[in-house]
């Protein structure tokens, strides 16, 4: 933290607690708390009482674990949602990513983590027991969404084995170049696997 | 605005207004608002309640413009301030600023702003007034410490014009090659004035 000798406490307060967001230094915090300090109360104000009534308002689904403002959530709450078909995902914030798309009508899970034995992360931290039971109820196809690193792919292999028996079909979103990307400022590890999972040309 | 389909409004909100701040663009916002969303519930609601405070507890000295939480700054209240010399700045965080060289030990004049015809900031929109009575209240001394660009230049040279007359010597910070920097990378400006100004070996 970076001390300025004069600056009164309340600015102080704003300052510190902006720093420890993530990838907000002491000089971005101190430009932030500066901002607000010289812009109209108003807006200030605004901002406090969004923050209050962020955790109040915000939580997560009892069924699929997305952020809802009651008890369920904008997807599991559309009829129109296909809840044969479960997207398995890694955080609340996962799903609103996959919806940009517009793409996707199923329904979502998520695990709200990763497989991690380093940081104490197994089996039983993860939101299995629901998904447990959304597999028992019956379901046609679970979509693996994990994140694309070693973590994520042991989550998605260990969900794998746990849920593909009997008529669960398990997929796996795909792998290869990202849209728009060229292939010179791609990693090689991208690349030969996105040579080695080729599909045919239709 | 980054428009996710499925995202809480009090997140949204929250989101939003993160991205009226400086160098703060939807991406970043919405990590700022992920962040406060997931961590635990009383660090948000402490800046919530941080921010609350802000206006209400800051406001500015009604001598010489700094930051203070009552009606006179921690600089105006210090006796051991030499009030026969005020260096001008721009802005409240200039003064923060140059404590930070912890070398200074007058008082100051924050002019709230700059002489900027473009953007209809003639004489009568700086704290004058002020600054005039503590000149003729009696001062040795007047360092103008505007910024270093064309609009902070035509400032000082308007003070130096009002103010330098009978006792009160009017004086200039140094401009000139940074410490630490190399010649290399530094503009021609900057070397070509510090050259014409250089000072005897001492």
């Amino acid at each position: 933290m970076i001390h300025f000798p004069g600056m009164p406490a309340p600015l102080a307060r704003v300052v510190e607690m902006f720093s420890t967001l993530p990838g907000v230094g002491p000089k971005t915090a101190m430009r932030l708390g500066l901002n607000l300090l010289t812009r109209p109360a108003s807006d200030t104000l605004a901002l406090a009482s969004a923050l209050h009534s962020l955790h109040e308002q915000v939580s997560f689904c009892d069924c699929c674990g997305c952020f809802s403002e009651q008890g369920h959530c904008h997807f599991c709450d559309d009829p129109k949602r296909d809840r044969s078909t479960i997207c398995v995902v890694e955080q609340p914030v996962d799903v609103l990513m996959m919806e940009r798309g517009h793409g996707y009508r199923g329904s979502y899970h998520v695990l709200q983590g990763r497989l991690s034995p380093v940081d104490g992360m197994g089996p039983d931290q993860l939101r299995l027991v629901s998904l447990d039971r959304r597999v028992e109820q019956g379901i046609r196809e679970m979509i693996m969404a994990t994140s694309a690193t070693v973590d994520g792919e042991a989550t998605a292999h260990y969900l794998a084995n746990r849920y593909q028996q009997g008529a669960v079909h398990v997929s796996r979103i795909a792998r290869g170049v990202p849209e728009g990307s060229e292939l010179e400022y791609l990693d090689e590890h991208t690349l030969s696997r996105a040579l080695d999972q080729r599909v045919c040309w239709q």
